[in-house]
């Protein structure tokens, strides 16, 4: 039953990424907690480079200049 | 004044149908506790298959295995 | 397998009144998008007065000054 | 270390508003509350306005109705 | 610099069970994404039985039936 | 009409301070993008450090080890 949010810069995260945090987060609430995966849900948030920031910037500002 | 926030797959709602939500969850507020809906603020956030993730597996791989 | 999360002011609902919020957007989302309620899960935050701001300032002070 | 999330509707905020947002809310978070802005994550999501509503309708409607 | 939300019932997580949630998830994201953990923010929500709803009835009614 | 939300480790942030958050971001939104202060929701979530993780440990454990 527990809810999970994750919030990833989209950068070409793949399927088989997004399906491996799936998988992961979700076993890790079995062993840690002994939730029931059957209902646990996981939504991945990819949010564009220009609407995160990160120390006052963005991170589109921040590739840039290789920080 | 309240604040909701729904998150569905994204698979083809109509404006209609998310009008429908944001009308039928403001007039749930003032049922249930007399909230004004002049200020009651609603988000409808739309999530790819890919991104969505139950029973420790994507919905796109659930879909596919008609699951 | 929707996710709902309402934040509303922390201002005595009742056990029974968060009930019928969880019954009643449940039951939305069956009437409008056919979704499953077996998996639709829904959240209650209740906010402190002094944590929610509109208009430029608290709810604590809102209800003091009769806003 | 805080997390800031803004929920604007999708109409055309530049790169250089967001980036005014995001530096901001970083320096208000320093000013109030002394934190590092170095670990200050922001991120703004843009919304649909057909999936944003208030006063029980869409912003879609709102607009066109010119309200 | 990803962010991740857990939303969890309150039913007596230890420090040490959420210290386990929060390294986890942090070496997913290192493991599966690159990411670096040490920008990696997690915040653990704990809701009460009473505000926590799944098939439309609350978690507290769930416990109470056997559900 | 925009929706802020602050997440803050539960350190004893006063209610001024917390009023300075409040209208600190709703002017920001006036000035950046024009935004209405009347409809401008806050939200400020202050998370316990046990709940709160950065680099893969608690704000709890990270604090006491004078991190």
């Amino acid at each position: 039953m527990p809810y999970v949010n994750f919030k990833i810069t989209r950068e070409g995260a793949t399927a088989e990424q997004k399906a491996a945090l799936i998988k992961g987060v979700t076993q890790l609430l079995v062993d840690v907690l002994g939730k029931n995966p059957q209902t646990t849900v996981v939504v991945i948030d990819e949010v564009d480079t220009d609407n995160w920031g990160i120390g006052g910037e963005s991170v589109t500002v921040r590739r840039r200049d290789g920080r």
